[in-house]
């Protein structure tokens, strides 16, 4: 292994092979500091030729590799595990844009630029690059396209994998595939990146993109609406969506738990209506034309959902720091989450038309099982996409409750599968739902997903223990 | 083989059962006939099960299998060899529609149902199913998923791929594989679904899929550009999104030879300017919203860009009827080269920014290659996606053009490749492109294809000879 470092030091330079506790200390453990690892060394390469020098170097040695970009993943796809017998290959450095092709709506960027810097990337030329993640200060190319992240925009734009129209990609034997392409259609073989996204880094390593950009949107309005219960969630966006069509570019759900803690933990917030109600929904319609008077049709689509009798109450706003402080009600349910203390999360999706059945059956069984249990629950309602968190409201009782989670998830889980859902709907599989993905996914296709495995790393080097157990070919 | 015969009948019954020469050659030969193969039988299954139990029958039997629909592929993807050793599977009698779910914006439909069909069947429910082809009649949903096919409204929708939420596949050994979901968002694993779609039938049989449907659109213009040369086609696209953004639908470009064939042997159809231009664009506009004023939004448009210098001439559509006859211009060009005779046929693609550079430097080679070459040129500009068409006009000079075809491809596609271009847009590989793919597309790449053609179809029974040459690793 030393001569592996040894080699390793010589492509890098010493100073980005990092071995001491204290440099690499902050690569071996994941954002939410659930996940701390070991590693042989922290790699952290400039360019797409060192990544394969890297890789190749590895591959020789049989030691296996973990790729990581931002580090802000939730699943621990990035965090090496505790055995210590990866190198963690950190992509950071790799920072340029390599090309800007606004008539072609098309962007080029290396694997460590952050999703924030693509997206000023696409502005300084007049366009959108339209992911947006609560982590996209920090978050990379490589990472966002290796987990499909989703996010907020998925409604109008789709996910990671409708956004990248190449890749170019480290195989785990260290050799390059060159697969930049900037076309919208190309049918020549079989469309070999769509495997790469969404791997979370167990096929090989991602280096650089090319991503699709859209025209900017000119004009935007948000509104805040009350709503009696999901089912009337459903229905408005339905209504909506008949009256705008694809305008509507965000439709976020959120429960009154979720907005209480936010009131209570986050200074500043109010409640943008007089009265309680049971559930809200945030909503943004944008347009790509100046002066389209988006204000006015949401209004007049509101009015007549009120006049109906389908919309208690909604509030547009009326100006960018108004519809700032509506978002930032629904940014923040997160952080008031963790102010609040630990919950069980879930990441779940189902069919938008399944939501209302499913948070019925769901509370009803949750309340029997476990009486007084808290359900926060908000998210992207319009992809069918919920975050669906349980907690105590009694601290000292909470820790008891947190100590039942493989139960509490059986229960969630099965209900989700059950509606033709999915047990992780943004975050991915990593290390924290490999084990029970074979209890959600057929046999069949876990098959499949081994071979496909086996097919791109024989040796099973590439961030083993991800996604698939580390034999790889286990059950 | 008799043996199998037997085995499929009793499966299928012996009515769809075909072995006569009567009975199975217009299953043999290519809508194009251009490609005339032979088979051992022609199976016509109802439905998944049937499939299945044919597909295992050949695996266990050794035979391939080639899968079939409406047979309106170009390709010769669909059409068996002439080694004659192979069943053709035809899924035609797979027409259910199983499910269509509007509030989730998803419809679940059999292999065999026709492009139309699908349309018809999110009209009923007042989506939109987007994608358009010529062949919308006759086409069905396990070809055009094989194929990703793309057609007009990819600019704004998207290909085959980007509709596809699931599917359901017969493995090459028989057994199904159920990835029919309706999630939007899905992070559990390998994306299996993509390497079918587009992989021709060289991996499994696609027997049902989950697709997407969007909201109609309410309201729609159409219009007729004249232009200057295909450099003012791009700014003007460029211009045009930049105005009005995502309501551009189509951009299709036209050339005036590409016209005069249409004006010469489509009856009914003028010239819609007094004028003659070198190039034109059809473009419409589509807004998801009635009254949304798109007529005046593009004469707005189109009058600045004529003040402007930029647009010599211009005809809006004010009806359907004239819209229709905009549209029969362009959706005619095929079939008034096919009256006009023989030519040599390439659907090829270049980043949006490359068209105009890359049909200047083609046209100049051709002409010095073959003086008085015609060149019929049209398009999908806004997605890079050209038809680029030759011949002679003197027919007594035509056919020994014609013979020439190797030699004018290779000087096609080589400008292709060096632009970064794809040397088949929409149409596939199939059996014409295969043993040019090399060519164009890296041996990593092709390695690559052939790992994921062995880890899913070992024995190599799956649509032999297509895409990939019959052995599947040589090379």
């Amino acid at each position: 292994m030393s001569d592996l470092i040894e080699t390793l030091r010589a492509i890098v330079g010493a100073s980005h092979c990092l071995v001491a506790a204290d440099d690499t200390a902050p690569y071996l453990t994941d954002w939410r500091g659930r996940y701390t690892g070991a590693a042989q060394a922290v790699i952290l390469p400039a360019d797409t030729a060192e990544v394969a020098a890297v890789v190749g170097a590895c591959a020789v040695a049989g030691c296996a590799v973990v790729p990581q970009g931002g580090n802000t993943g939730l699943c621990g796809g990035a965090t090496p595990l505790a055995d210590g017998a990866a190198v963690v290959v950190n992509l950071s450095r790799l920072r340029r844009v390599r090309r800007v092709d606004a008539d072609n709506n098309a962007i080029t960027v290396e694997a460590g630029v952050t999703l924030a810097a693509v997206q000023a990337a696409a502005a300084e030329v007049d366009r959108l690059f339209p992911l947006s993640l609560a982590s996209e200060g920090s978050c990379e190319v490589g990472g966002f396209v290796s987990t499909n992240a989703g996010g907020v925009q998925v409604l109008r734009y789709g996910n990671s994998r409708e956004l990248v129209l190449g890749l170019e990609v480290v195989l785990p034997d260290g050799r390059v595939w060159d697969g930049l392409r900037a076309l919208r259609k190309d049918n020549t073989g079989y469309d070999l990146k769509q495997l790469f996204i969404g791997a979370e880094g167990t096929l090989g390593v991602v280096t650089a993109a090319t991503l699709k950009l859209f025209p900017r949107p000119r004009d935007t309005v948000t509104a805040w609406l009350a709503l009696t219960d999901p089912a009337a969630a459903v229905s408005l966006l339905g209504r909506l969506r008949a009256g705008v069509g694809d305008r509507v570019t965000a439709f976020e759900l959120v429960s009154r738990p979720s907005l209480d803690l936010v009131l209570q933990h986050i200074p500043g917030t109010r409640d943008p209506l007089a009265a309680v109600h049971p559930w809200y929904a945030l909503v943004e319609l944008s347009d790509t034309r100046v002066g389209s008077g988006l204000d006015e049709l949401l209004e007049s689509e509101l009015a007549h959902a009120i006049a109906d009798g389908a919309l208690p109450d909604a509030i547009v706003a009326t100006s960018q720091t108004q519809a700032n402080a509506l978002w930032n009600l629904r940014e923040n349910i997160s952080e008031a989450q963790k102010r609040e203390g630990v919950s069980i999360k879930h990441d779940i999706s189902v069919p938008v038309s399944a939501i209302p059945a499913f948070l019925g059956r769901a509370g009803e069984r949750l309340a029997a099982a476990y009486p007084g249990v808290r359900i926060v629950c908000f998210g992207h309602l319009g992809d069918g996409n919920l975050h669906y968190n349980l907690s105590r409201p009694q601290h000292d009782e909470n820790d008891a409750f947190i100590g039942r989670s493989d139960d509490v998830n059986r229960i969630v889980y099965e209900l989700v599968h059950a509606s033709g859902g999915s047990i992780s709907a943004e975050h991915g599989i990593g290390q924290l739902k490999r084990d029970i993905l074979p209890l959600y996914k057929p046999a069949l296709e876990l098959e499949l997903m081994r071979r496909v495995k086996r097919a791109f790393d024989p040796a099973g080097l590439m961030n083993p223990g991800k996604v698939l157990d580390a034999q790889g070919d286990a059950g």
